[in-house]
């Protein structure tokens, strides 16, 4: 860690005077910020080009590093967003008095130094920057290679926007994107409250297997939709329509369709939609055959057991057929990674088995799993959608980004052996 | 893993049932559970026996592993306390409607698989255990090899329990008390929630090392009270005194006084308290001085820069000298664990200060840091005193070993693109 231990050193110097900032601050900068970044369009986009000029045109990589004008917009337009958001620091989660007369509060604060590793894409470099501002929390950040050189003038914007403001321009910090960087990041405990690994499952396994600080996995996920025996055909079609194609490489976008076995023959009618967006369905062997004959055949395969177990990302779905509500509950059990999972159904007792039963962030009764997001669930904003149960579940913004303290105040009281 | 992966399936298979439990049933088996504990005394002192007679007398662990009727008992009494706890389970923490009609639920639920790696305290395998069946949560124990006997009694007997009432024995099992055990669990990823280990400062820096499943680190911590220029000698006396002796061997013992320059014509007075109680004092040069004419000099030496980083549990504590509450700030800051720190002060202003920048899970103005613990904070109980920021801090009991699920109702919602 030597080499960046002058990094991580900084960072948790900076994160000693956050809480002083104030929320009426940390929106003056972040409004100043998004100014600064529209009015230093020109200057990001020729260092966006140096990257862009680094990397093949026909990489899928390749449309998420652009920045254009439209874009930087964009983001500055997502700055005011979370600036215009009620700042959590300082607010009060709990008090009571005891009757030995001490009085306990529990006061929100910033978890601390905040670390992100990501991949190429830049705008994420703003995104979590502003967030951890309006949080009061440090942010270290670890992009790609590819987008080093839009990540360092995006973050010389921000640091000078911090400095105008007489905030520790530490108080955002970009590692080198080397990859010793990354695993001096993984393990500099003490230094950082928690890492957040943002991309591909990839990525997230790694930081996973090596981290020795508290990580919290994001996003990558298995979604299914389940078409219950009670299920209502014509809203399935358009509940897995948009929740399949609305964007097939974000988390929430569904994987897997099972079907009840007493309502295969509506199966045509449910995924009719999906022909027309190009979507290519993997079914199991009775999905197949009810499917056959109105599905367009290039698009209709028969799908292996591995298939359950794939995070598609494309125009691609499984199919699977039960007998029962055991049986969906049973392949959601066995396949989910615990994002976001639906049941369609008019049946009141099926929607609370499932809303009950399911152990996910976002269990979904006759909605579209594409609402899995911080904005849709009204937090304003995003830093990652979180798998895991600890500290936060499901999208996390503000709020998830604070830990507390307890506060207490006496008058000498000591405690009784 | 393979060795021990029938353990880590039969947990899994367990969480999926343990929230349709329901709170009446969870009380109603930890009340039983505490009459067979009281019912089955003689069996658990003879378990007993067997692991004390492998254990030398002279051994610090000795009283800790011991069980008599009386601490059966208690113990007893401590999972009827926990048995009246309101259960966490089911609590609708938020909930709105958007615009679009989906409704929102922020619904609390257990966090699944609780691991917990231990030492030789059996009292914990029945606390562990009791607070993971009234939160809903399977429990996964991995106790000392010095107490197995006693464990495998007490887990027998809960298990009976539990199958009595027609809930799945796994929801609480005993891992074998061997090293590999302890691997397998930090290693099960997929299959262990969050893994808390409880006891010394080398278990718990192992765990952190080597886990890769979520771990809460609990406990081992440096607790300092700084005696303000504003502070008054008399409560700083008691408070100090309380601190240090109530028990030397808990995390919220005090381990480093820290003076106002100006106030150190009152440290012989602060201290008196501390020479009956046989406190040996590690004091800096102009503390030493301070105290030589009137403390024991048996009981008075002067202090190395190492004393101040280490975590004392015994009649130990050292004393430091500071210009100003920066430099006590400064101090804290430097070797503080984030577990409870304290000020003697009648200044509104330096307690305000102490408050909202000293970094720890308590914080207290005028009071002796021997209060934190979970019963102390209104949490009717306590697993650990958590000393990181993620998911919770401080005290930890029933409602800290939850996590929540959104659960989101509609009518056919699409997201529009």
């Amino acid at each position: 860690m030597s080499q960046f231990s002058s990094y991580f050193e900084a960072a948790r110097q900076a994160s000693r005077h956050t809480v002083t900032i104030g929320a009426a601050r940390t929106q003056a900068i972040l409004n100043d910020l998004a100014d600064a970044l529209v009015a230093q369009t020109d200057a990001i986009v020729a260092a966006n080009a140096s990257d862009l000029a680094r990397m093949d045109k026909a990489s899928p990589l390749y449309d998420r590093l652009l920045l254009t004008r439209d874009r930087i917009a964009a983001i500055a337009a997502d700055v005011r967003k979370v600036a215009s958001l009620e700042a959590p620091v300082g607010e009060v989660v709990e008090s009571h008095t005891a009757d030995n007369g001490l009085n306990f509060r529990k006061v929100r604060v910033p978890l601390g130094v905040v670390g992100v590793i990501y991949e190429a894409r830049p705008n994420v470099t703003v995104d979590v920057a502003s967030l951890c501002i309006r949080s009061g929390n440090v942010a270290m950040l670890k992009g790609g290679r590819d987008a080093d050189d839009s990540n360092r003038k995006l973050v010389e914007i921000i640091r000078n926007v911090l400095g105008r403001h007489g905030v520790d321009t530490d108080t955002v910090q970009l590692l080198p994107s080397c990859h010793e960087a990354a695993e001096a990041l993984m393990n500099a405990v003490g230094f950082v409250d928690v890492l957040i690994p943002r991309g591909s499952q990839r990525l997230i396994q790694a930081v996973r297997q090596q981290a020795k600080v508290p990580v919290i996995e994001t996003g990558a996920s298995i979604v299914h939709t389940y078409f219950d025996a009670a299920g209502n055909a014509e809203m399935a079609a358009r509940v897995v329509c948009n929740a399949k194609t609305r964007r097939v490489s974000v988390c929430n976008a569904l994987d897997c369709l099972i079907v009840h076995r007493s309502r295969l023959a509506d199966l045509p009618l449910i995924c009719s939609p999906l022909a027309d967006k190009g979507v290519e369905l993997l079914a199991d062997a009775e999905a197949f055959e009810s499917l056959s004959a109105s599905y367009p055949p290039r698009l209709l395969k028969r799908s292996t057991e591995a298939d359950y177990d794939v995070e598609f990302l494309s125009l691609r779905m499984s199919i699977r057929t039960v007998g029962d509500i055991d049986e969906a509950l049973e392949h959601i059990y066995r396949h989910s990674m615990k994002h976001s999972e639906a049941i369609i159904t008019d049946d009141p007792q099926a929607a609370a088995r499932f809303l009950n039963e399911v152990d996910a962030a976002a269990v979904y009764v006759n909605a579209s799993t594409a609402f899995t997001d911080g904005a849709q669930f009204g937090l304003g904003a995003e830093i990652g959608i979180s798998t895991q149960k600890l500290h936060a579940r499901g999208p996390m913004a503000l709020r998830e980004l604070t830990s507390y303290k307890w506060q207490v105040t006496g008058s000498g009281q000591t405690r009784p052996a």
